[in-house]
């Protein structure tokens, strides 16, 4: 079996065919149409085998992350999820890794009503690159750079369930039950991008940004492009009941702090538009939790019941 | 030094800001313009040390290639060139390697008036996927499927070089002289895209592919998209007097029709418009030169002063 024919057999899914695509897979190039009144917004992220999964994951779920991270990343800038490439690069041309790998993609791509444009692949050790491409109407698209002073900083879920799903994985951590043991695998595995939340967010948020790296990490990214500091409230990060069954206070400061791989967003409103936020999110299976304000100067505090825990405690490495 | 001083110092090459460029590097995603009237052409390509460059190559020169090889698939469509994403993978991040990336990176972007307007960095085996962005005007778009019985088959330059570089390269063959060993590993390592020749194609080209797979492969996707077989000359085939001074016969045929990484346009046109298309061509340092006609069922034959020549002996497989 040879590249073309992978591509047209596991890559295309060719049934899938929206209409601003002129061109799809099987020419040198995809032809694509943007909406008129609509912005292109752009994204690329890579998974690499024994980096961002683990060596014995499921092609499926690898299927599943290597979208959900670039729609979580589209979801941040309020984007409508539309088309996206593929280049998978793997050691062997394995056909039945090859048909699970498939089955990943044809739920993600089906289940979000988008369509792969095009793709490569080749052989080399197992990763793979995805660039999604999303709709935003002029205007709206949803910065980290624009948030102000007093504004509440907000999360859509809860935090750190990936950090320890992934310490599940790796045998490092002991469940109680298997239903413990299975929801923090999945939200490890195969996380669910907040695409309908990111697109409620639009006109409300000031600011946002997903927090896959970790939450102090990519909330000082927003800091320091805002030019604001964050004062977290430790006592309102939101945290899974399962989450709190494994770990003790200092691995769920860590999880939920640093731990990345949480595909949530994290966003600022103003106060006097929360409750409107909290409904629309509502709306769309997805939760508005207030667990800080900007203030201050640039960088990130986070309080635990009034007092200042130091963060490089939990992980948290000084980016800028 | 982290993912986003990588991005930043090495990657980013912020002072190239193009007007349809909204947000590019540092946000989740970029926000892109679309110009009125246009069409988006998008292409992705991976390129994997040993794989697709040797692993002693320049790192200049590797993010040369890069570039080059996904704007040989722009080129292909007509395109012309916006936009690029990249990611890379490296074992470790290495200052001077970087740096040396960096100036090919740059080279080629300020060349083509492109910018790169995101990225991603990671470690890993060293790889780099790069995904290009151009445009078309409506209804000017250049497909592989559109090839009418009657017409010219015709390609813009030398073919074989690339592949005779790559020996060069590898030590398998010896060069007369420092010219023809410069002049060949140049091709192989750093190939220089059609664009100006694919706008310049657009209105008169009536399908057209990239060779970059070997002349024979792409061909092979050519024909049997359009429905008509391929008849060529080995004869009327270009190949540079440093090809010729250095490889025989089998050899020559073997490269020009099989080798791959040529990247010159192969493009079929009505025999009335060959004349005009010469001039156009010539016009953009590019040549146009009749190697074959549309013919017959689908599928290629090449004809060699007259008599048939077994294409399989070339390193031909039949990909479809």
């Amino acid at each position: 079996m040879n590249e073309f024919e992978i591509i047209d057999q596991f890559l295309a899914l060719e049934s899938k065919n929206r209409k601003d695509v002129l061109q799809g897979v099987g020419d040198d190039c995809a032809l694509l149409k943007v909406p008129r009144g609509q912005r292109l917004a752009v994204t690329m992220d890579t998974l690499i085998s024994g980096v961002h999964f683990l060596e014995d994951c499921h092609a499926a779920d690898i299927a599943h992350k290597a979208i959900a991270v670039n729609l979580s990343d589209l979801a941040a800038a309020g984007a409508e999820p539309a088309w996206i490439t593929l280049s998978l690069s793997m050691p062997e041309f394995n056909q039945s890794w090859l048909a699970d790998f498939h089955s990943g993609l044809k739920r993600m791509v089906e289940h979000f009503g988008i369509q792969i444009i095009g793709g490569d692949t080749c052989r080399g050790p197992l990763s793979i690159t995805i660039q999604a491409h999303g709709f935003v109407p002029e205007q709206v698209f949803c910065r980290r750079n624009t948030a102000k002073a007093g504004e509440l900083v907000c999360v859509t879920g809860n935090l750190g369930d990936a950090a320890l799903g992934l310490l599940v994985a790796q045998n490092k951590l002991e469940c109680p039950s298997k239903d413990t043991m299975d929801y923090l695998l999945k939200k490890f595995q195969t996380p669910y991008p907040q695409v309908a939340a990111g697109i409620a967010l639009r006109s409300r948020a000031t600011a946002g940004i997903d927090i896959s790296d970790g939450l102090l990490a990519d909330l000082n990214h927003l800091s320091h492009a805002s030019d604001v500091g964050i004062l977290l409230n430790w006592e309102r990060i939101p945290l899974s009941e399962q989450a709190k069954s494994i770990a003790d206070k200092t691995l769920l400061m860590k999880s939920a702090l640093s731990g990345g791989d949480d595909y949530e967003l994290c966003f600022t409103v103003k106060e006097d538009e929360l409750q409107a936020t909290q409904q629309a999110l509502e709306t769309v299976g997805a939760q508005c939790i207030p667990i800080g304000r900007m203030s201050g100067k640039p960088g990130i505090r986070v309080m635990d019941h009034g007092e200042e825990i130091q963060i490089s405690d939990f992980g948290f490495q000084h980016f800028e």
